[in-house]
């Protein structure tokens, strides 16, 4: 089957465009992993998606998700692989399918950024979480790790402090950088201690994460902490990994888009949402961008 | 009192930047007439704001209002009349009341396009709108013109189609451009007549309006329409008219900005949603904007 528009992610942008594209009568088929994106694993309820006060974000993920499929476009759960363009066409690689489009909206967003330090890897699903809401309900009563001294690790704190018995938020910089009423919070909990200057060097166990040793930047010590468990905060990076050639990176591996349109430098490919090099990432600027993207693939391919 | 910012208009565009504002602990001024822009006036349900399958408009509008209020920001019910910016801060002039901040947002939006034509003005509130969904409960069992055969034209018919007892809608052009979906549903009411080709020359009555005459640009006759309300739906213009100077203009009077961060050529002077030169301008792209604009704000505000 050949399709109009293939947009490939299910968080706000992809889901959004496809909304969009289904009301324009676009032949279309969106491909994703799974539906939320990043609003998927959110530690806290969302408040600043307007119209809704605030909402835990499975439930706007669910709202959006029903919202997408009151339309006629095909969903395809899959992993893109590789994107080509054939003459005017673009071919799309899922694992072991393969899909055909006039035009393609980008909107895999970002995954979490790795700490890149010996034993990550080896104690992913051992101990080393990447998303607090999935996993943590595992470390009741337990001691964990935070790395990350931004909105995200103090949003994790929130969120951990009414299953955790202790956490430490470790921050590689002087300062944490989280609002200061998230910072506010944390404190009440009473069960944070806060680490500036924490350089982190390896993660430690047996069959399971035991502890974490990190370098105190100020006083070039290395100290070891007892943990059962690390939650890893220190951003996200674009989901580009799959698109070559037919698009421009910035030096973060953001996709150079027009911002008008999300139009990336190939005629009838745009990015949507967090993997483009658009500055401010937010649910309500994504979703904006995917109604964006969708609409100039409309026009796009009606002139 | 001197502001962070002051955001000028209440649709979804200045209520998302005055949430995000707050949120960011901006001392924040929001100055709008009132609540929804162009939201509060759709004659049919809103189905393409993610999250909301179907909503009315006026409850979409309530919702993101409700929100707005969660955050300590002040309100001013006032019409602003101009801006001026003097040394670093900007002066904002509203009706016997003038205010001072640091930033300026401008998301005042579009409003109707008026027609031009004799015995318009004369006949607005006489049988002349420009809101069907304010003033269509006045028109039951009469017979109604709608001049505009684009989607608004068509929206308005629906809405129309279970008050009035016959609908005329009057196109310019040789074609109608609603979608196919929205000339199917007025097909189906069994109350419309659509008049291509039709030029309208003046609207007649006495003390209130009684016929149209347009001229058939096809065949060149003038012909006569006798009719009792006429609704007004030939696109809008952005409200720019209070903000010189400081910004620059397209040939439709739209503001100028930079797409990343909705700024203008003035320094911390901020234009979002429908007013600026974007050319898509939907409920969903107008709140990001709002959103995208009011972390610029914070971040040239901080920096």
């Amino acid at each position: 089957m050949n399709y109009d528009l293939i947009i490939i992610g299910g968080g706000p942008a992809g889901m959004t465009a496809g909304i969009y594209a289904g009301r324009l009568g676009l032949k279309t088929l969106l491909i994703t992993k799974s539906f939320g994106g990043q609003i998927a694993k959110k530690a806290v309820a969302i408040e600043n998606y307007p119209g809704f006060e605030s909402i835990p974000g499975i439930e706007l993920v669910q709202k959006m998700e029903k919202h997408l499929k009151t339309q006629k476009i095909n969903i395809e759960i899959n992993e893109v692989r590789k994107i080509e363009k054939k003459e005017h066409d673009f071919l799309v690689f899922a694992k072991k399918k393969e899909f055909q489009a006039k035009a393609v909206i980008l909107a895999t967003g970002a995954d979490p950024r790795p700490l890149e330090v010996p034993g990550e890897k080896e104690f992913i699903g051992k101990g080393v979480s990447y998303c607090s809401i999935c996993d943590g309900p595992m470390f009741k009563d337990k001691v964990v790790a935070i790395i990350g001294g931004g909105n995200a690790g103090f949003e994790t704190a929130i969120f951990l402090a009414k299953i955790a018995k202790k956490i430490y938020i470790l921050e590689y910089g002087p300062e944490v950088k989280a609002f200061q009423a998230n910072q506010e919070t944390v404190k009440k909990t009473g069960k944070a201690e806060i680490i500036t200057n924490a350089d982190l060097k390896e993660i430690k166990g047996d069959k399971f994460v035991s502890s974490i040793v990190y370098k105190d930047s100020k006083t070039k010590k290395e100290k070891t902490l007892k943990i059962e468990g690390i939650f890893v905060e220190v951003g996200y990076q674009p989901a580009t990994s799959y698109v070559k050639r037919l698009v421009d990176f910035n030096e973060r591996d953001e996709i150079k888009v027009e911002f008008e349109t999300c139009q990336t430098k190939t005629p009838g490919l745009f990015a949507a949402g967090d993997l483009n090099v658009g500055a401010i990432k937010q649910i309500v600027t994504a979703a904006g961008e995917g109604a964006k993207a969708a609409i100039a693939a409309y026009n796009y391919l009606t002139e």
